[in-house]
């Protein structure tokens, strides 16, 4: 999971859906089991089926699964993750529990290691140029499992090589906010080696802002405030506590955009065009590298930091397993995580792994025995090179954009199963909302009591909702992890589900040993989810989810649940907006009409659905509702609307760098206006930017009308 | 219709599509008139309906419409374009011919008029300054209708206003070579005027190029060689021939691009951002006016060119119908054409506009009546302002994009429906080849002899495929017409059809009165198509085809014909290119893989539909294949694919300038780096081409699969 990319835009920002109980609205009936129903039979949920998945899915299968995965580190495109390519393919083959059919799909793409002859090397320099003291090249062996061959170098991926040398700098989080500060207080910062901590900002930003300023080199550590509530012995760190060790490095990848670097918008098959090195943009622009807390500490005054990461040309594979949709074949329930780990990557990504498995498993042996078979087709992906930048997923996307672009339903996400164990969490665009809510009301949290997931979630996370009162809050998708190609690039209603802790109790910003080589299944095991009650609870959820997408016979995707996120955003530009806008003479007027016009369309379609349902609506008159329902979010996209953005086309979940919480380009647009004259060129783009979502917004409007309608 | 634009991609160019003779695979049967089928049913076309609305399609009805939509010239935006607007909303809400829906759809958009106040001036002068002769400013009143107020001056529409005054050169078409060669030649080209003829590039690069070398103003001719097949005298051309009278001038669109120049990729709706005139692109860059070969003739040493041109942002409608299907009302046959006109327009466009009436009002008939439904939804639209650039058309595909894309199943185009009365002449992509071919082989050819339209056309147009033997040979689709953004930018199946002269008997590059003052009802009554059965036999043609995608069970586009196209595009690069391509260590080994791959998807696909057909196929399967069918052409389009040329997004019809028929992506790469050394930027675009192609081709076998394969 890249973490730092969600910071943004995660659970604080615009998290605004709404409520719908699908399970009352859709009357779902009873059948007996039909292992081969008449193809255009109007096949519906089965709650007996429903229940029997959630009766067995097992959290101890999950934990013997966590184990395996997690035996060994897992680096995208070592043997041990080719290792794991097998073994998904043997379980999704297994003749008693195994799928339709699996295969695996290899890209040849640019990845960047340490050196294994030349380590990155940081050391304190005295005032005759000896050396002082040298940070740690490897994290300590606590457990016995951090001294092995393939622990990898802690390493910035894709940051260059070089051996600068330089007076230490402080830059706190490395933002454009910190250097010019910095420059504020008189300090010079050319030729520095700038100490950062992780937050705030995308990794590899704090480098681009640091060499703006002639920043010769970066560090990046991990502040014991900002991951261990501000512990930092060993006694308080693991493997007595979920904190993080004082050796403990956070890897991670430092490229700006995500897939494969060399081939952009193209599947990074072997025969692909690749850009030149030189014309790769992205990368880090100087040598980085990242450092434990305990040697961030003892950093003084001249420092010698030296980067020999290497880019190589490697093979990485997604793994692909179909359950073949009885009735709807064509409609792909889409639900992935990533397989590649940074060291043995127990909770980031097996934990998500660990629950992929046994729901293919209960799933696949339910298919199997002939008892069930999904009406649409259920997809199941492990995808590969994740932690270096979303690359299997992008691949995917680019190879097979039209076909997923066209007949997928929606993606789930589960990477991180597990960060914690007190409350769901979800992240998701939303038409999703209604199905998630279905799906945790009716499942058990685990823990003491009796309340359900739903239930549980809403004391965590909540907000006041319009339509619906006080709901759960979904938050809103970055670019974190596999989701991001989906959302978008090809516009597919997203979700992403996990586990994660009570924010009152602990200010982490991520689980603590994330990306380093202490995130083992022992920690998990000890510290995050012991009995893995929490892993049963999103293999639960996302096994609900599954089933009540790809077998309800209406989709559960509540498109008038996107009217309040559009009700939000236009109050936030008109309240933040509306009189900067008015003093250039620009209009939210056409807004206001077409947010009003969408409500006015998605209300009136919700009326038609819920008639429909009152009487014995034919198969093809249910499919295409249906599909106006799953191609909604295709609506938003607009592959024209930044064009500096790689792969962002989504009109209202586009990276938001302006501070309202409004429209992603109106904001953006404005917070670049700002500062210029009426009649500027950054005043043009605001008008246009508001063009562009208006003309989104109408055009939803009128896919949702009556089909036969103008 | 915009002509100049289609010579490079015309009727000569890579036409290689198959004949499928649908008619036999798919079994019609004979069913009853149901006028309210049940929603499921597997209606299919229906042969007795079909030959109903052949019977009723009436030449007469034709012959009036003409006379009523070419009694006085209809210019975009104009008073009587606004009469023309309410006429065929009168029609198709008639309550016993008409449409169950109509609407008018207006947009406020660019356009360029001369000034009414200062004419535009093309004078010689003498030594001292002397005004030795004025061009004509106004076309000679032949027949009476050339007089009126109504008739616009010609002038090339959207040319900067100026008056630049020099010596005389000629530069046959105004080519980027012509201008090289006068250079070549020591002709000084500063300042001078350039009198150019119609033909060999679009109209607005004439003064592209001539701008380059210092030119300051162009006229541009019509001439008598390439329109006139040579006769130039009063007695000889027009009233007394349908050759073009000394003083006939052709108007046109000088506008590089299509749509509206102030929104591009936005609708022009009032609300929306409109681009500052000095950021507009496209528009000629110096003075320029089209004259009559009259006074090209009379043309001497100094000339002077005033043009007084005027932008102006106006009202244009584009007038919408529907049918709504009875089974499968969110599929859309989509048939159109526009209604504006230079003059009076009797051929161009009224032609198109009097057969699509007659269609209208045919199916209109039997829909009142309760007689017919069609299965799928009929969209009957008249587009504004194509005249100045398909600007109609474009903003709709910018308006409704998505409900568009999503839903589409094919787009036909009659514009001018009859340029000449010896054959049928059709342009489209492959997947249409089939359908035109079934039609046209039901179809009575006009004139003596009792051949089909099919048999009749096969001695013009022929090709000798190597699947079907010899066929009729399609033309590919520029951007003449309409057609234009549907298959560019949404990719849209699409066809151009229209009935043509004998390229045997007339080397005229288009119908001699085109864009004039002589374009009128009796021109068309006289000489083009006398008791108007070539009107008839596209009104047939056009309707089988409408029938035939609106009401077959399984859709009449036959993809299986696109492998023969890539097969060709294949070859030519391979024969024209390979050597050089080799060189530069660039291989076609993917692109044979693709190419292979997509023809065999598409032949398993067609053993498919066969088998299927021969049971009794629910109709969501049927349907689920017929997305196949309808999504593929949507496979090959690429956004980002050509960013420097606006709407263009599909790699295999963009336009191509390079000299080889293949893939245009690659066939231009090439040809911008041939002279260049291996490893240039150029080269590199040569790859980065060639995976573009290899990507869409191999994204579009993956959606010919089965659906529930990976």
């Amino acid at each position: 999971m890249q973490w730092t990319k969600v910071l943004g835009l995660g659970l604080g920002a615009a998290a605004l859906l709404g409520l719908g109980i699908i399970l009352g609205h859709f009357a779902i009936p009873k059948k007996s089991n039909s292992p081969a129903p008449s193809i255009s039979a109007p096949q519906d949920l089965d709650l007996e089926i429903l229940e029997t998945v959630m009766g067995q899915l097992d959290a101890h299968r999950i934990r013997e699964n966590l184990r395996e995965l997690s035996r060994e580190p897992h680096l995208a495109s070592s043997p041990r993750d080719e290792d794991l390519v097998q073994l998904l393919l043997q379980r999704w083959k297994d003749p008693e529990s195994g799928l339709d059919s699996a295969e695996a799909f290899t890209y040849e793409v640019l990845l960047s290691f340490p050196s294994q002859e030349q380590p990155n090397v940081v050391d304190i320099v005295g005032p005759t140029g000896d050396i002082i003291h040298s940070c740690h090249r490897t994290e300590e062996n606590v457990t016995g499992e951090q001294g092995g061959a393939d622990v990898i170098q802690p390493h910035a991926a894709y940051a260059p090589s070089g051996t600068p040398q330089g007076l230490l700098v402080y830059a706190n989080h490395g933002t454009e906010e910190d250097f010019k500060e910095l420059q504020t207080q008189g300090i010079k910062l050319e030729g520095t080696i700038a100490l950062t901590r992780y937050g705030g900002v995308g990794r590899g930003d704090k480098a681009v802002n640091a060499a703006k300023h002639g920043v010769a080199g970066v560090l990046v550590y991990t502040d014991p405030a900002d991951i261990n509530d501000g512990l930092s012995s060993p006694s308080e760190t693991f493997p007595n506590s979920w904190y993080l060790p004082p050796s403990g490095v956070e890897r991670g990848s430092y490229y700006k955009y995500f897939g494969d670097p060399l081939t952009p918008y193209l599947p990074a098959t072997p025969s692909s065009f690749r850009l030149d090195l030189a014309n790769v943009s992205g990368f880090p622009p100087i040598p980085t590298q990242p450092i434990g807390f305990q040697d961030a500490r003892d950093l003084l005054c001249q420092v010698n930091v030296s980067v020999y990461n290497l880019l190589e040309l490697r093979n990485s594979s997604n793994v692909l397993g179909i359950i073949h949709g009885a009735v709807e074949p064509d409609r792909y329930v889409l639900y992935g995580n990533h397989r590649d780990s940074w060291v043995h990557g127990a909770v980031d990504p097996s934990s998500g792994t660990a629950v992929l498995l046994e729901l293919s498993r209960v799933l696949g042996t339910l298919l199997k025995k002939g008892t069930w078979r999904p009406r649409r087709s259920i997809v199941f992906a492990s995808w590969g090179a994740e932690e270096f930048g979303l690359i299997g997923s992008t691949e995917f996307t680019e190879e097979f954009f039209n076909k997923l672009q066209e007949r997928t339903v929606a993606y789930i996400n589960v990477d991180i199963a597990v960060f914690a164990n007190a409350t769901l969490r979800v992240q998701g665009t939303p038409p999703v909302q209604s199905v998630v809510f279905s799906a945790t009301k009716e499942i058990r949290s685990p823990g003491p009591g009796d309340l359900s997931i739903y239930d549980n979630w809403i004391r965590y996370f909540n907000r006041s909702s319009p339509v619906y009162g006080l709901v759960p809050s979904l938050g809103s998708l970055g670019a974190g992890s596999d989701y991001a190609p989906f959302i978008h690039f090809l516009g597919i209603s997203s979700m992403d589900i996990a586990y994660t802790y009570d924010q009152s109790k602990t200010s982490a910003r991520i689980y603590p040993t994330y990306h380093t080589a202490f995130d083992t299944f022992d920690y998990v095991d000890k510290f995050l989810d012991p009995g893995f009650s929490s892993h049963q609870a999103v293999a639960r959820t996302a096994g609900s989810i599954i089933l009540r997408l790809s077998d309800s016979f209406f989709l559960p995707l509540k498109v008038s649940d996107y009217s309040e996120t559009l009700r939000s955003f236009l109050q936030a530009a008109q309240q933040d907006l509306g009189a900067l806008l008015e003093q250039h003479s620009i209009s939210l007027g056409p807004l206001v009409t077409a947010v009003e016009k969408f409500e006015a369309e998605a209300a009136a379609l919700g009326q038609r659905i819920s008639t429909l349902q009152k009487g014995s609506p034919d198969p093809l008159q249910v499919r295409m509702l249906n599909d106006q329902l799953m191609l909604l979010e295709r609506s938003f996209l607009n592959p024209r609307a930044f064009p500096e953005e790689r792969y962002y086309s989504h009109v209202l979940w586009a990276a938001r760098t302006g501070s309202v919480a409004t429209f992603p380009g109106l904001s953006n647009a404005c917070s670049r206006a700002m500062d210029t004259a009426s009649g500027s060129e950054a005043w043009a783009e605001v008008q246009r930017q508001l063009s562009i979502v208006v003309t989104a917004l109408e055009g939803a409007a009128a896919t949702l009308r009556p089909v036969a309608d103008l």
